[in-house]
């Protein structure tokens, strides 16, 4: 009996999220399991694939067989051709770790790994905001701010798996420094790293952040402090402003680069645009072409959290071309 | 016998190039006439007709018969569905105009239209510097800064031939007021008209621009100011270093966003990259993941002024996707 399914995997800074996903896209089983992040790198790759062996064995027991292939996705820029991760923020150890080769030593079997944020892109893709559009730019807004790229109908990869890194575009070169090394990125304030460094700053390192700006650990949470500007806090009006200025001021660049059909927006911090929308809209029309913005919609993604392991399963089925036909 | 060449003209703010390009991307003829871009709409479509009809009777005249196809590239943003020229800076009258559509009239076959910059990327991607390379950023830099881009081995449109005004990416949110209506766009600064603005600026309203910086007619020539730098002329110097900030900080969002194989720079003002070299190289190195910049290499243009020529004699022959096979 030909495999019903291909198992996708989502490593987040937190959780690991990992799908058994139809076919059709469809996520027919979903683990979620701590992330480990802070192990060395040869223990999160462990523990990334006794993951998918532990889905392996539940859909097994439910009778699916073992999956037709197996996708990952990771975080940071990583070298698709050779499977290496170069840099992840939210995995120190990972720097130039050949995570193909380790999963696949592990699990006996080809593995194609993939950057997460594209991966989500590619989940959008396939099932989501960007099912059958043919020039997209999609937008994480999360820890981090990342990117996919649909151009002719093809995710763009670059040379080597690296392009659409859309949070390290340069919108103020003076402005916040970045977890990249640089100053001004879009991630530096339209991401939740990045607002929270907004907020201090515009509090002085006197005062510490207002209690209702945390979750229930006490760490800094967009979230709460979305429902402190829907009872009008100014501070918390005036730094989503802040971010969505400079959001709006990546996309205008972006819709002047790609002229596409669509912009999808997603990730954790997407809930907070409707703060944003205003001046990011004014930013958009101040600096993109009027013919090219009038042809865009600027939308919101349409998965929420299970894009990553529908993309990762997309990205196994549709490796990139340096992965193609790889046996192990 | 079947033909032997294809028609590439480009229109500039100054002169029209039209050309008898070989299949195999060789300049078998050129003219050279004023482009009368001051005229009316319809008088400067008028212009254009009447120089591909010159060209084609020369060519008779050498025994070369009727040309295969004919690409007409054109300044400003284009629609290329359409065929419809958007706004063109240096052709006022162009607004919306159907240039399209006119040129077929006046030469009774199909034309091709491809925004200059497109064609000039599709030059040298044909036969110039970026000849065998699948994911390219292209940049030209004269009276403004327009762009290619190849993505996987091909022309990046957009949703309508509107892509690649990578001359229109923000680098300084408040910064210089562009043509196109916005602030800080990359054009403001690294295009002779940037550069003008920026001596203007630090000369003040009441200091003339220095009779070493113009050319014989009395405008601003970056060509002499190009001399001026190299006789270590402060000012010049400065001005060319701002052009290469800015410049440097477009190229590494470009890196980001696209990890290229390589970055092509062309355009009359490209002379004076080595005095922005260096601001520019200071910029990609803060700014650009270094995994990803040191996979791409930042190279001149190969062809010079025929780039245009030839890229829209390539567009004849390999029309965007909206305008294949299209009778008149």
């Amino acid at each position: 009996m030909p495999s019903r399914y291909v198992i996708g995997l989502d490593m987040g800074g937190t959780n690991i999220r990992c799908a058994a996903v139809s076919t059709a896209g469809e996520v027919m089983l979903l683990r979620r399991a701590p992330s480990r992040a802070g192990a060395s790198a040869p223990e999160v790759a462990a523990n990334i694939a006794a993951q998918i062996r532990a889905l392996e064995d539940t859909a097994h027991g439910r009778g699916l067989g073992a999956p037709r292939a197996i996708g990952v996705a990771v975080p940071g820029p990583l070298d698709v051709l050779r499977g290496v991760v170069m840099a992840a923020p939210h995995v120190k150890a990972w720097r130039g770790f050949p995570l193909r080769a380790r999963l696949e030593a592990h699990l006996g079997r080809a593995v194609v790994v993939e950057n997460d944020a594209t991966a989500w892109a590619l989940g959008e893709f396939w099932r989501g905001a960007a099912q059958g559009h043919r020039d997209v730019v999609l937008l994480t807004l999360g820890t981090g701010v990342g990117g996919g790229l649909i151009v002719g109908g093809r995710i763009v990869h670059g040379r080597s798996g690296m392009a659409a890194e859309l949070g390290h575009i340069t919108v103020e070169p003076d402005g916040m420094p970045c977890d990249c090394g640089s100053r001004g990125c879009v991630e530096a304030y339209a991401s939740s790293s990045g607002m929270r460094a907004l907020l201090v700053r515009r509090l002085g390192a006197q005062r510490r952040i207002p209690a209702a700006y945390l979750d229930a650990e006490g760490n800094f949470s967009v979230r709460a402090m979305t429902r402190q500007a829907r009872a009008h806090d100014r501070l918390a009006l005036e730094t989503f402003a802040t971010a969505g200025r400079y959001l709006g001021i990546a996309i205008a660049s972006l819709l002047n680069v790609f002229n596409p059909e669509l912009v999808v927006i997603g990730g954790g911090v997407a809930g907070a645009l409707p703060y944003m929308r205003a001046a990011m809209n004014a930013e958009v029309r101040a600096r993109a072409f009027v013919a090219i913005a009038r042809q865009a919609r600027i939308v919101r993604a349409a998965l929420g959290p299970i894009g990553g392991v529908v993309g990762a399963a997309f990205a196994a089925t549709h490796p990139p071309r340096s992965q193609r036909g790889r046996q192990v």
